[in-house]
């Protein structure tokens, strides 16, 4: 058993959304496709992968170091110890061969793409969806057949007014969803403050409305948003100042008692187990949002849940960013407590099948082979131009 | 006043050593040329800038992201208030556009290539040699005219034997250095001891021994050697464990009363912060060890250096990791300890102007305007193969 091939291509995540923190108009992923030898019904087994959104694509990294290092491996050195499938532990340790530690910037973002196309590729030659393949392996035997999801989006919108939010939010509610986000941060706090009262007429209750400030506030002003954010008992607040800056995190822990959630922009177990230490978060409360697809991989994201573990956290304390196809069989199958999911945004990679509707906010898990690319058109057509 | 041109390149690092890390069979690096619109002596000014050693060249986050944003700046935005040179603040401002926070890998060394260039460019249209043209901007105004410089090396040779490792470290003593670094971590500890006393029998005292072991230990094998490296009285103990791993760099802090150094894998000025605020260092002996050629630049450098005067450190207890020219202006002008210096490997970016001799362990600043790469050959001819 050998990888074949591996083509790597860039697609467009163009979006005219903007954050509190960058416009997404040039963003861009990278799609990855592992071809094996294994043959089923006359195709040879493809693996597909791609990075989540945020982090522009990493054709240089694929192309330079990560893909060579893979062809260059005797095949066997990349399988189980039967020779009887992939081992995606193995390949991981291959990629990051004459990788220097710490960095943890665009090289996890390019190592996770291989690393799910593998996932996406052992689930298929096992003939498994990738969520029973994970629960099988790595989880406590129940695999969840459907996820909790929550809506992500209250975008600002040019006029500035709150009609356009409301009625997107609205969409959401519609669409099945009980939980949605809005972004905070892009506008003086008395502005945010009207937007969310604006919406809390929409959603109902501050339960199911979550805010996100990706990043962007100092230590003062993370603390006059949490003030003014208390009353609300929202379901979370996100974010608030540099993903990095754990000690604004617990100061911010210290004087909020809702649930916080943050995570999103870190990219290994390493820094993962750092928040945990440092930033102050409650395992009765908090969230943590680390993406596989950006932080290199389920193999490394599985450290994390280690580590996560050990210092006494519940895995379903994790909701995974990205919104994305991949996320929803890791969550499904580790038992974690959700994932994001962006109703409007980051076509072709966001979202989950097609033709599986929110229900009650919770999606059902597909169960063709694999993560189920094949199940989602557009994306599955961006990996069919990759092919051609 | 504006940037006519930016053109990057690639060069090669390869080298045959190897650390308790990785191989530099595949090292590479980027070269970055800033042309400017400024005419001396009938010639553009140029800046030249190039990432240090140990990340690989970054030619697509430079090509995508980073010099189509400055190409499509208006040009009045990249220059200070008088519009008189290039504002590196600014610069580097508009580099960072559209790009998240956290993730400080591999995009920093992207910026730093151009970061350096601009400061190149920006102290030639001054006419004066970077070190100067800092001390008066960004230092205590007094230059250090010459910098203590240490020889990194130590390399393990394949028969295994301390003859060529012994060898080595003489060559370093008689080309002037009085402080050299050897590697550890690459053999059991017992070997590693045996190497150490042999070496000391060359270099003479352990004030005059570093070493090295590349953040390849746990926390149990760097107490370990802790315990047995701590009679020897060594220079520093450097890079025990993870680089991020801030927990176990504490942990080394309470049993190990020698000075201890990290951080050239360190990509930020929060993730320097951090070290300062978890790591247990201690600013009447420790060394950090941040390279601002890897690392955001020298914008950003300037940020960790006002966090760790904040923290009651003095700057002079930083010795930058990569053995490059830029590096030698930083800490002249800037007031810091001293500089690694490679005298065997990383050429054509590693070393100091050709014909400036190490004496009594230290180097000579030149007077040429920028940093002055014209005055070492090999480096300035792979600019000018850019540039042709």
């Amino acid at each position: 058993m050998r990888i074949v091939e591996i083509r790597e291509g860039t697609v467009s995540l163009r979006s005219e959304m903007r954050n509190a923190a960058i416009s997404f108009a040039e963003m861009d992923t990278s799609l990855v496709a592992v071809v094996s030898d294994v043959v089923r019904g006359g195709e040879p087994l493809i693996g597909y992968g791609f990075n989540s959104n945020g982090r522009y694509a990493q054709s240089c990294i694929l192309r330079q170091r990560l893909i060579p290092r893979l062809l260059s491996a005797a095949p066997e050195t990349l399988l189980n110890e039967s020779g009887t499938n992939f081992d995606p532990r193995r390949v991981w340790e291959t990629m990051m061969r004459n990788e220097k530690p710490g960095g943890h910037g665009e090289r996890p973002v390019a190592v996770a793409a291989i690393d799910m196309a593998i996932f996406d590729l052992s689930a298929k030659i096992d003939d498994m969806p990738l969520y029973r393949w994970l629960a099988a392996r790595h989880g406590t035997g129940d695999a969840q057949t459907d996820v909790f999801v929550y809506a992500a989006g209250g975008y600002y919108y040019p006029d500035g007014g709150t009609k356009a939010l409301l009625d997107e939010l609205r969409r959401y509610l519609d669409a099945g969803y009980t939980v949605v986000k809005m972004k905070i941060g892009g506008a003086p706090l008395h502005e945010d403050i009207a937007r969310i009262e604006a919406a809390l007429g929409v959603v109902g209750d501050g339960s199911q409305l979550a805010v996100d400030a990706n990043g962007r506030f100092d230590r003062e002003t993370a603390l006059r948003y949490a003030a003014a954010l208390a009353p609300y008992g929202l379901f979370w607040f996100e974010e608030a100042g540099d993903p990095l800056d754990y000690e604004l995190q617990a100061g911010l822990a210290q004087e909020y008692d809702g649930p916080l959630a943050t995570g999103e922009n870190l990219f290994s177990a390493q820094d993962g187990l750092n928040l945990l230490r440092y930033g102050g978060l409650r395992p009765d409360r908090d969230w943590i949002q680390i993406d596989p697809a950006l932080s290199y991989g389920l193999v490394e994201y599985l450290r994390f849940l280690d580590a996560l573990r050990e210092l006494g956290w519940s895995p379903s304390r994790c909701i995974p960013h990205g919104g994305h196809q991949f996320a929803l069989h890791v969550v499904a199958g580790l038992g974690l407590g959700g994932n994001e999911s962006y109703p409007d945004v980051f076509a072709p990679i966001g979202g989950f099948a097609d033709d599986i509707p929110v229900t009650g906010g919770r999606v059902r898990l597909t169960e063709d082979p694999g993560i189920g690319i094949e199940r989602k058109a557009a994306l599955f057509d961006a990996f069919r131009g990759l092919m051609s």
